[in-house]
């Protein structure tokens, strides 16, 4: 569903070829290579800066209830402002709604951020409504530091642990129900498809400067974000696939072959965080799991060699998911 | 064209009666009545962020070339920065783009942007594209205030002067001449729809909170606009339709009876910045006038009585523009 490479023109070239000249290289963008950016206020006082949008029929089916809508303009951005380590301050909306709009749905779409304001202390700002042929909405949150430093995605270096929050894939089944591409009963099918309309971010922004040396969210599959952690150093990973989180009736799922790991492991938007750390932290980052009731579970070690390793065999590339955000 | 108001539900009953609650009432976001909002980082370091959406077919025609596109999304963005007493800093940029989407398009569209970053000196900061059915984009621009304060839409006092900057019903004319609602020669056309499509945002941000008790940018008509003013403390005006600043060639096509006054102040974008001021003021306003090469005329004064009084006689409500940003 969330396929916006669609276009002629991919999201990766119209942001090489038209849109980084327009950055003037200010390492507030930090060239348009990370989940957001940054404002400059002063040294000690940055505010990360992050912007998504969703789109009728493209990020959600046009029958999906309002709260989902809601729930996933928010979350995919509190994600990002969790993976720079920053927390969740306000927000501006922009909000495309077609003429068609109810009462109902603004009132399920208000009352379900309202929810999530209260739930991760953050306040609308301010914003802009337009009309539009189908809902398009677009989010630019804002997140403060704390006086913690920026987690950045080219910050990875070689023998550093990577680390995954939750578990991962649940998001990608709901998806795969959803489209009547696989079946289960009807327990495991509402299990899965409530994970695909309301992800839960996972929001340890706060401990992140005491723990990563890199970080990103999990919105375009685990391989092609952790690529992105990656590609700025030239570096590889090795990942143990084994010890990837995933709950027991997803790996029920994989076992019965209804959901292939290499697919799952290459899609679907589950707003965990995906991170690396030095190999010393371990017992720190293992209290801090444990304190914080969050799952944090090492998953493979970063390497002097270009490409991810699964039991000693590179990853071919069409296995890996690419979205850029800019 | 601009008609967002075609929506059963209007943007006003959309704000109040949905987003307000989310503001928690926090000022940073002025209840959602002023041009923007601010972030605040600390008391002498506020950012000022402003938040504009265009559609196609709604704020631009189809046929518009992507220059004008890209100068309407930004000068809208930049006038209401300037409106606050700001100074642009960076933007972040939410691209919504239909598959047809070519790269002349992008190239006309990125290089204007350019220009623009380049005269009024500021750097794509970052943004999202996603795939929609027709364009939609939406910029939230930060302004720096440089220690100076915010002008916000109700500082107005009683016997202030009210002023407005360069000519209005430019970008109106160019509109009535782009429909072929009206007509006149070929150099004429083409001098209002170039106004149209490429309105100049008036930048005097810097030096408003040197003479402004309160402001607002022409963006809905200039009746519209003021009553934003006047409606937070019950205020009037009183206007001297005359005084009003219009090109020549402008009061020539009203002359003709091809335009009526009372739409031209009704209507239209010009990005200008309508202001209050303390008349003790004024020598030091015509004195920045004439060193800024900026136009700057005293239109009216503020009076102790609601409604728009022109000629003595009250102002109905049905002449006047109504759009609320929030």
């Amino acid at each position: 569903m969330k396929n916006k490479n669609q276009q002629t023109l991919s999201e990766s070239f119209i942001i090489n070829n038209y849109l980084k000249k327009l950055n003037f290289r200010k390492k507030e963008s930090f060239n348009f290579e990370n989940d957001g950016a940054y404002l400059n206020i002063s040294q000690n006082n940055k505010i990360v800066v992050s912007n998504d949008t969703i789109v009728e029929g493209v990020d959600f089916f046009p029958i999906d209830n309002a709260d989902s809508v809601a729930h996933k303009i928010i979350c995919s951005n509190l994600s990002d402002i969790s993976s720079m380590g920053a927390t969740p301050y306000c927000f501006n909306l922009s909000l495309g709604l077609p003429k068609k709009i109810s009462k109902k749905w603004l009132n399920f779409f208000s009352s379900k951020i309202l929810k999530l304001q209260k739930k991760y202390k953050f306040f609308l700002l301010g914003g802009d409504i337009a009309q539009t042929k189908h809902i398009v909405i677009s989010a630019t949150f804002f997140g403060k530091l704390n006086n913690r430093r920026i987690i950045r995605r080219d910050g990875a270096k070689i023998n550093n642990d990577i680390w995954l929050t939750g578990n991962l894939g649940n998001s990608f089944a709901g998806l795969m129900f959803k489209k009547n591409i696989i079946k289960a009963n009807q327990s495991i099918k509402k299990f899965f498809i409530k994970k695909y309309l309301y992800p839960s971010p996972c929001m340890i922004g706060n401990k992140l400067g005491l723990i990563a040396t890199s970080a990103i969210d999990i919105s375009d599959g685990f391989y092609g974000d952790l690529d992105k952690l990656l590609l700025h150093k030239n570096l590889g990973a090795n990942i143990d696939v084994e010890s990837i989180p995933i709950l027991p009736k997803l790996k029920n799922l994989i076992r019965l072959h209804k959901i292939k790991i290499n697919k799952l492991l290459s899609s679907g938007d589950d707003y965990e965080i995906l991170f690396t750390s030095n190999p010393k932290k371990r017992n720190f980052i293992n209290a801090l799991s444990k304190k914080n009731k969050i799952n944090m579970t090492k998953v493979g070690t970063i390497i002097n060699k270009k490409g991810i390793y699964t039991d000693g065999k590179i990853l071919s590339l069409n296995k890996r998911s690419f979205q850029y955000n800019f």
